[in-house]
């Protein structure tokens, strides 16, 4: 199989490096920064450095744009029409209501595996970046149904785990469980750092003496020459490990998906109030309520990205219909359910044909036999 | 040396392993709860199992009571009555104005070691815990100066880094960099449980088909069989760790520091209203320097968690008066200046003495000196 990849960063070299060491795919790379191109070769992410993004994509079966969200719709319009009539394109942008709006295609298919959030650039690409990962596509009903296939099963083959959602659930979701979080940690560093900064300059109070102009000129010295601030510990660290990540990339993020991030700023300034609330009256049952509720939040939040246990078959008869394999990969998708691999079987006259599942854990498998008979179409467990 | 431990669990049980090993201490030890000081014997936290708080207390040196925040201030009574006039008691809770206004009594010091926030229970307990971690002490104007000093050799022997601050200024800065964060993050898994529910059980659109009757069934069946919500990625796993964190712990921490939380839950919430105007104008120079300003602030503040390179050593002259020493040791600790160790040397007639203090890095050193200096007291470095 040959591959295009198409901004050869942290992401685009590790699939690079994924796809070469693990399906033994042919791998052509095209990246418009000085020396990039350079390095991801000495890595190992690709077989051929090509000098522009048609050369990249010629006789490729799949192509990845891994540009910064606000390049994408340029980019990925500009790989369609250089891309031939049989290769999926997708991309690997946090935010895909864009994206997905902008290009109309049956060959596109958005993508964004949850990996990689930190140490840009090819030198820190990895095969393993996407082992276990989500790895969200927003099909659409326009989608060709075996470039859906291919693509998934490339990445799972990858080691990641393909997820299907439409374009608007993930921008919202991933407001709330990105996006703010980022917020989040970047309020939370500026407000201790000024916190801190005031603590360990003016000081409050001292045994034996106030705030003094002798405090007002340490405190200049301090932030003079020094600048250090108190310790805060491991946990502050871990909470905002993310704090100012990649103006460049963040910045269209937080911009592209404004309006579902500001909805999830509301609703977190809404809870707030509500446990201010309760601090101020002092309701020790409302606090542990509150506290309780969270841990057993965080209990399901984690299960979720554990896998499950046995593996399940699932055959699904589908109408030649567009949007078909979109429909049902979407229709898992929203429940939960990791489709672990994917085959498409069309039947000779391509007027019919099926879609063989293999789907982690007895409960989630017979969960998605009845998610997919709800949406009409026969099915049957191997 | 002899301790006593009152309340032997993760932070109690770790005391004891750090003092016995790196210290040769004599540990005894005492806990309410069933079973405790058996299983803190096998794990070898403890030489001695007593039967209660006076008996632990019996020929001890130095004391730490590690009882939950609301049960403190009458744990910590009970033990300076039980206690030698020459035993110095502290505790490890993480809010310090409750403790510091509740006990007067020169032997006291209250104490918060930064580490051990999971995994509560003696089982878990280990020797390294505490090493590198910051440990304040917030010393006042009664403490007694031998005493402070010999709880600050203790905890630098057991591998911690000792910082004195005032109770107050503790307690807002804890306010800021530990309470805010686990509230945040309750709030984040709260949400984003409330969320991915929705969007995973009802879903908002898919190709060919509106939100139906079949869809609400099954987003029933989703919520009682299964309960699996869609994956979050790392970086949520990483912002969330500390959500719901053991109740009977944080509640009372929570509402023992409620006024100084509900200050830093206002400035976060004014802070989420500022990013919320750049998201709303689409400002996107705003949006990045508000980025760039926080991987600054993240910067100085991990600066401030690491030691510095050389050592030096200040000889501070002290007249013989109480809380010099806290004094010295607080103008140090809000200057975010780590004391590695530090040396009580009272002349023969007690009038008298000075303090030893080995400062890391020649400009903290520096620093430290002026900072003495401006308390009036006469400083020379080694």
């Amino acid at each position: 199989m040959r591959i295009a990849i198409l901004g050869v960063g942290l992401i685009g070299g590790s699939i690079g490096l994924a796809v070469r060491e693990r399906l033994g795919a042919e791998v052509a790379g095209f990246d418009p920064a000085d020396g990039v191109l350079d390095t991801a070769l000495q890595v190992g992410a690709l077989d051929r450095a090509a000098p522009d993004a048609p050369a990249a994509l010629a006789g490729a079966e799949a192509a990845f744009v891994a540009a910064p969200v606000g390049a994408l719709p340029g980019a990925i319009g500009a790989a369609l029409a250089a891309a031939g009539d049989d290769c999926v394109v997708s991309d690997v942008g946090s935010t895909k209501r864009s994206v997905v709006e902008a290009v109309r295609d049956e060959r596109f298919i958005g993508g964004h595996p949850l990996a990689g959030a930190e140490n840009a650039g090819v030198r820190h690409a990895r095969a393993e970046l996407f082992d276990g990962a989500t790895w969200y596509l927003t099909p659409t009903a326009s989608t060709r149904g075996t470039l859906y296939e291919r693509l998934h099963r490339l990445l799972s083959g990858l080691g990641a785990r393909p997820a299907a959602l439409d374009a608007e659930t993930h921008d919202r979701m991933l407001a709330t469980v990105s996006h703010l979080p980022h917020v989040l940690a970047n309020v939370l560093v500026a407000q201790a750092a000024r916190a801190l900064s005031e603590e360990a300059s003016l000081g409050t109070k001292r045994p034996g003496g106030d705030a003094s102009a002798g405090d007002e000129h340490r405190a200049e010295r301090w932030r003079g020459e020094a600048g250090r601030l108190p310790a805060t510990g491991p946990s502050f660290r871990d909470i905002t490990r993310v704090a100012g990540a990649n103006t460049a990339i963040w910045r269209d993020i937080y911009l592209a998906n404004a309006d579902a991030l500001i909805g999830a700023i509301d609703d977190a300034t809404a809870r707030l109030a509500a446990v201010r609330g309760a601090l101020a009256a002092g309701d020790a049952t409302a606090i542990a309520a509150w506290n309780d509720a969270a841990r057993e939040d965080r209990r399901r939040l984690l299960e979720a990205d554990l896998a499950g246990g046995t593996v399940a078959e699932l055959r699904v008869s589908v109408p030649n219909r567009p949007g078909v394999v979109a429909e049902v990969a979407l229709a898992l998708g929203r429940g939960g359910i990791n489709i672990l691999d994917m085959a498409l079987h069309p039947a000779p006259d391509r007027s019919s044909g099926y879609i063989v599942l293999w789907i982690a854990g007895a409960d989630r498998a017979a969960q998605a036999e009845a998610l997919v008979a709800g949406l009409g179409l026969p099915v049957a467990r191997a």
